[in-house]
């Protein structure tokens, strides 16, 4: 259960890919944020490992410096104080092993140093091929253990098929535990999402209406403006299905799909989803559609096709767009379609869960069909305003039965102070061990397992204008009378 | 049926009582509005008829003149043609019956004048020790019928006991035919009333929700912060159970609890609110609570007691507050509390239907009982500012799952032009034929037979001060852990 009452320890926090980009514009503030909030992270340490030749204490912490002070971090007393104190680096530059007997060396000193109880966080921040070698030479200079607890993070994608998946978790077995591993997916770490549990379990009315008794349909959109954006050596190998759609997508909806759990554990979570992953029908070739970008404008700017974007492949046939429709066999969900797409070069940046409830079986009402009535819908949104909107029908004012659709609204901006980021509520649990938010091994597996029928077998891919919903192709998922939202 | 599809005609309204307090403020402005929009109201005639001596067609549009000049109407090219036009006046003083014959006379002569079709509405807005009288000689006189149709509208109070709305009903029977009759309530008029059917109705997510299952209690209240403002001698005799519960609160109640009718036609839906009141089992005394406002103070003024105001005994036991507990014995509502209460010189005016539903079963928060959870509410505002409410619970932001009530909010000022008036509504409902929105004589009757043991045996009147919601000892009629909303 994700609570206070969980210890938080000062800790060493192991950054591998500790001049990257993910430390640069995530981490690092991150990181800083909760050392200010002094919840015993300022007791904590970082050491950046890194290859880069050259680099020592004095030359990270300037980087750091200039890091946060593009984040508008940085103020000069407190924040120097806590580099000068907190922050550290340590090359690791090839693969020979004895360079990790040295890194174990350099924590044990700094543990001592810094008379900290031996707790360290191994977190990965690296590019996925990078994280065998990694987490084998750990485990092989002794590093999966220490005085304290050690964890270890591994960034998505974990794995880029189901085989891979298994072995790279065959491999963090071999030196961890499943309760040291936290493979992360910041999409988790996002209030909203996280308000998912909260918002089903603590709402005795949107549970009760939450079964194939009441709801028609269930749409989950994760859609982005921008492009291929310098990933494109990358994303050629990966396309949406592997980028998006395998993880946050899955996230998203095991959260809304999952059965009440014994209570907000993690693995009695986790227990949920999985049970949910293995309730989803196989997917045939129909209930997938992909796509890819061609030229097209986005407010107002030309933008280049996907295969104009350097790096890509003139002849490239890698999605940036996956719809699909998933069917999930058990008694809850049985007969309601989950539609779920992602795309890059969408009209705007949009994370959206619409669930839309039945249809009044009969309208009462004189001249209007029941096929007529507005469905009741509910639409969680995570990104970029985090709120809710229940749509539902009221009369409009006037001597005649008219029904409208309005919307009850509410929108955390306008109640709360602003959402923490994600990595931060994310490293926060990290360091009180909390795998709440984490993807469990059989939980990767049973996603990966999921989509290998689509990954071995992929659909043939679609043109759409950047600045669309994607190919029109995607409406053949749905229903007669249902549509995309947006669309 | 409330639609447009009812033809509007042209119709002589013959409003009894043309110069009193009623027509001046709220039928006049209304017709006013009405004949503006050329809904066929500009082509009726309204007839005004008082016992004003001295008062001719002249002197009685320089009086309506006045009242749309302060209702802030008037606009001179406008409102004189429409008031030269179709505006008149006949004195009708005494009880002689051949006075009814010259307004008889009066009526064909506008009629013949006009090219009006023959269709009358008589409107009776007066004291109701007046209606029996005037209705009887209507009758007498012949004039329940025409060449076209004939409608009679009776304002409330209709009777103040069950006897003597079953007198009434008998006495209006014998001249004209139910169908001929318009009980006035005139919240039902009001457009959040009528689109509570709309809500239940359109809306299955709430539908689904609205039994015993899921719904814990309602709660009715409808307050006013004013005293009996010259009205003491009316009040005296009736109290808050006549003036207020037994019309607009069991109306609100009825629409609140009825089951789907077959379709919105006036008959079925009346049909279906009759059933609530006969299903709602008798009331006993521990069920009820008086009070009557004492001294105190309503946004920083000293109010004087109810025994203080001119023209109320310094011993009067009249209730300026009743409270009450009933329970609808059927499968949808069985063991679920309606509480109901109204009063004077409450802190602000206020009516408002308060659905709370049941807690969940069981809490999976770590650190929070199922109790300690709020349960969900609907709250629908009728006044002041209409609109819904829907009260769930959210995760706060930060490390810890806490919760926290928020509100998802719908008003219809935010949405829509300003609501008509509800006296409009009920006026174009009149002239349409539509009785929908007016109570049928079964229902009148069930609704005293619901409250006569009250009446015949009130219970002990508690004194509360201004400016509070009423007496401590209404809190006895809830269960434990409930409160009056608001208290």
């Amino acid at each position: 259960m994700r609570s206070a009452r969980r210890r938080l320890e000062p800790a060493t926090i192991i950054v591998f890919g500790g001049t990257g980009d993910l430390m640069e514009r995530k981490l690092l503030p991150a990181l800083y944020r909760l050392a200010e909030q002094g919840l015993r992270v300022e007791d904590s340490h970082v050491l950046g490992v890194a290859r880069s030749a050259g680099l020592d204490d004095a030359g990270y912490r300037a980087w750091v410096r200039r890091a946060l002070h593009a984040a508008g971090l940085w103020s000069e007393e407190r924040s120097r104080a806590w580099c000068d104190r907190c922050v550290h680096f340590q090359r690791v530059g090839g693969d020979r092993s004895d360079e990790l007997a040295a890194l174990g060396r350099r924590i044990e000193s700094l543990e001592q140093a810094g008379g900290l109880p031996g707790n360290r966080v191994f977190y990965l921040a690296l590019p996925p091929e990078a994280f065998p070698g990694v987490i084998a030479r750990l485990g092989e200079a002794g590093l999966h253990r220490s005085r304290g607890w050690t964890r270890l993070v591994i960034e998505k994608p974990f794995g880029r098929d189901l085989l891979l998946a298994q072995e790279l978790n065959g491999l963090v077995h071999r030196h961890f535990a499943e309760s040291q591993v936290y493979r992360i997916d910041h999409y988790l770490g996002k209030e909203t999402v996280q308000n998912l549990l909260g918002f089903r379990f603590a709402n005795p009315v949107f549970e009760a209406l939450w079964n194939r008794d009441r709801i028609e349909s269930v749409q989950i959109t994760v859609a982005e403006p921008i492009g291929v954006e310098g990933r494109a050596v990358y994303y050629e190998r990966a396309g949406a299905l592997r980028d998006i759609v395998q993880n946050h997508l899955t996230q998203l909806l095991t959260l809304v799909a999952m059965e009440v759990p014994g209570a907000l554990e993690a693995d009695l979570i986790r227990n949920e989803k999985v049970k949910v992953l293995r309730a989803i029908q196989p997917i045939d070739r129909d209930q997938v559609v992909f796509g890819q970008y061609a030229r097209g404008r986005i407010d107002g700017v030309e933008r280049p096709a996907y295969r104009e974007e350097p790096g890509v492949a003139p002849d490239s046939r890698t999605e940036t767009f996956a719809a699909l429709r998933l069917a999930i066999q058990n008694w809850r969900w049985h007969g309601v379609p989950f539609y779920i797409r992602t795309g890059k070069r969408m009209p705007r940046r949009l994370t959206e869960i619409v669930v839309t409830f039945r249809r009044p079986p009969v309208s009462v009402f004189e001249m209007i069909d029941a096929e007529a009535i507005n469905p009741n819908r509910l639409v969680v949104t995570i990104q970029p305003d985090e709120g809710f909107d229940f749509h539902v029908e009221v009369k409009t004012p006037g001597s005649q039965m008219r029904l409208e659709s309005v919307c009850l609204r509410f929108r955390y901006s306008e109640t709360f102070a602003p959402l923490p980021d994600a990595y931060e509520t994310l490293l926060l649990d990290i360091l009180r061990g909390d795998q709440t938010l984490f993807v469990r091994a059989d939980e990767t597996e049973a996603a990966w397992r999921l989509y290998a029928p689509v990954l071995e077998h992929p659909p043939q891919t679609h043109s759409y204008p950047a600045g669309t919903w994607g190919p029109r192709e995607a409406k053949r998922l749905l229903r007669r009378g249902q549509r995309w939202l947006p669309a």
